[in-house]
């Protein structure tokens, strides 16, 4: 397997502030070629820094991606570097000049002399285009593979990864074919997923599984490699298959970039229902996330969210007794504030969240993180209680969660 | 000045999905003892490449922090490279065996014989506290500095680092305090606040100035090096002074953790006021930031989220004959949102606002992108227009902002 080095070059992405994160965009598309990452640096615009950090990685790496430090100034470091680091010459292109000044001329703004530097390739560099900037990559033939030199901001670097480097690379690597599939899942945590599916994954080193995670939304990545699309397709159906039927219908959806609150507009747009929201302790975040995709005005109708007790019974019609009786924060007013939201607006369904968010408030009974969620429509209405630590924050997030789920539930039924 | 390189150690950093984020905490915390950080890596669970790594690290710089690979597995290389790249041994130590010993006793569970790895020390080490785990951190004097070894979880790392390694560095480096002053800001975007106050921060090397930016949202760290923390305070106010006149009051806060929502929530309870929500196209956005925070009851009462015209009249009270003659998205309707809010609910405030998000939808003379944000309340109904590019997620978060910061800023008068 071809190994790879990723080098970022900009004295930003050492402070406290920045990440470098083209390098997780650099090294999917590496993945996909067959190519493994085996280190990646950060190294300031420091030109003797980034040489012998060139130098060593090319002498070990087949592949060398240099990412920033391709702009007009003296800071910009990387051709010089990368010149030195391979003993050649930076020589001008005369079609890279007569680009740069076309550019110019087409934003209508003045070249500052600075910017002929950028015309400057390597030696036996082949130039890759940049339709978003000013800076050309360079693709850079070298003894064990290539050094490639890619400008730093990501609308410059990601469609030259695709278009101009990609293509390049994967004559010469092994012919092989990568397929990745993934199974977005919520209601269940981390660990308990983990040990659910750990049997089934550990038994593998191709496909790999990779557990992704943030507050009650979990995914499954699986990435085969194979000599040919079929036989990574075949590792992918027989390793997912057997996760797919252990995790079950916690499985919201098999596309990596499909949000739950999608599936919900999808499952609500084929059903032509709609549904309105009456929110208490989510204040507004169930009906934010409903209203997220472009077209949601085909099933969204309308929100309320009610703080006070008050507002549950002039807003929207709890009975104050339900209140009395049982607090705010219960079954009967989470069953209550559903069924109000529906015959408030007309939706198909009524979905309400009524809890303490902390970090004050709770009972005995209902400490701060237990939240009552309540779906009313076809099916009748129904309670759930849950209850979940951590911050304010988490507690919000998980519970907008819960009964965006408990929605796909109702609709799947 | 005296430079640090920082080591992530972990397979899982090299793939698509994960990032290093511990270096940003180690960064900061090593910026504030004067140390500037020259370089980043990150190695996968390979004893050859990390030694070569540390080594060619503790030759260069005075620092060296490597996070991770302390665990009990033969995966967990980093207490063998770092001995190999000093040429040290590994002692076991009998007192790191006993805090082991009894940590395991004390979570009740049995001690696996791999574990007895985490005990051992490079010659001449410090051991580090670890209150959240089981693998010490060492502290390991070199000839021009220190290398320090850490372990890779964040709740196990960071309180590590500022109790344990931060007080062992300090007498080893020159007397210097480091001071950061913050200021949050909204209503201006990146580029034109770089040009206000650019020829200002240009001007000086300490403190160093850096923009941070976020949709609607930008933060200017100042971060200043002195003798005394008189010395660095008056570089502070000095500089920072010159930014706060030229930026004026679109700074909402100088505290750096402080986000508009805090700054909305704090003015509407010293003045006793309370506020609800009427929005459209940002769906419950504006009521959920305003209930982020903690005892926000204080303040918000209710909100309406009416997506659709026939809500906007039966739940709101918007005049039907006012949606007809100038549609839903107009300055009329969102002054009518923001004074039925304040109807519907008696709060002392309503925000409304309406407007398309897109992709669909947009007029001519509104096009996508187009938003009206209403205040209702003490000093009458005021409208705003504001209009941006950019996706569906990017043109309600802009929205939203604005409507927080048109509260704040009627709050204020």
């Amino acid at each position: 397997m071809a190994h790879a080095e990723i080098i970022a070059v900009g004295s930003e992405l050492l402070t406290p502030q920045f990440l470098d994160t083209n390098s997780l965009f650099i090294t999917e598309h590496l993945n996909n070629l067959g190519v493994e990452v085996v280190a990646k640096e950060v190294i300031g615009d420091d030109r003797d820094r980034l040489t012998g950090a060139i130098l060593v990685a090319v002498n070990r790496c087949e592949v060398v991606v240099v990412s920033g430090g391709l702009g007009p100034t003296e800071d910009d470091v990387t051709r010089d570097a990368a010149a030195t680091a391979l003993q050649r010459k930076l020589v001008l292109s005369l079609e890279q000049e007569s680009i740069l000044v076309h550019r110019f001329r087409q934003i209508n703004r003045p070249m500052a002399p600075n910017n002929i530097r950028q015309a400057y390739l390597i030696e036996g560099a082949i130039a890759l285009a940049n339709p978003n900037g000013t800076a050309p990559g360079q693709f850079v033939p070298t003894r064990r593979g290539a050094l490639i030199l890619l400008p730093g901001p990501p609308r410059e670097l990601r469609p030259m990864m695709v278009n101009e480097v990609v293509p390049r690379l994967r004559p010469m690597l092994p012919q092989q074919v990568i397929k990745v599939r993934t199974f977005r899942i919520t209601g269940i945590g981390e660990s308990d997923l983990d040990a659910l599916i750990a049997p089934v994954y550990t038994k593998y080193t191709n496909p790999t599984t990779t557990i992704l995670c943030s507050p009650g939304d979990l995914a499954v990545h699986l990435r085969a490699c194979g000599k040919s699309e079929h036989e990574a397709c075949a590792l992918l159906r027989e390793v997912g298959n057997r996760i797919a039927e252990l995790v079950g219908d916690r499985i919201y959806s098999e596309k990596a970039d499909e949000p739950l609150e999608a599936v919900v507009g999808c499952l609500l747009r084929k059903r032509r229902a709609t549904v309105a929201t009456a929110e208490s302790c989510t204040g507004g975040m169930i009906a934010s996330r409903l209203t997220d995709r472009g077209g949601s005005s085909d099933y969204f109708v309308a929100g309320l969210v009610t703080y006070t007790d008050a507002h549950k019974r002039e807003l929207l019609g709890v009975k104050q007794d339900l209140i009395a009786k049982h607090t705010a924060v219960s079954e009967p007013v989470a069953a209550a504030m559903a069924e109000c939201a529906v015959a408030r607006t007309g939706a198909t369904y009524g979905v309400s969240s009524t809890g303490y968010a902390g970090p004050q408030g709770g009972t005995p009974h209902d400490p701060v993180g237990t939240v009552y969620l309540g779906i009313a429509g076809p099916g009748g209405t129904r309670v759930s209680r849950i209850r979940h630590g951590g911050d304010r924050n988490r507690i919000r997030t998980l519970a907008t969660q819960s009964a965006l789920d408990l929605l796909r539930r109702r609709l799947r039924e």
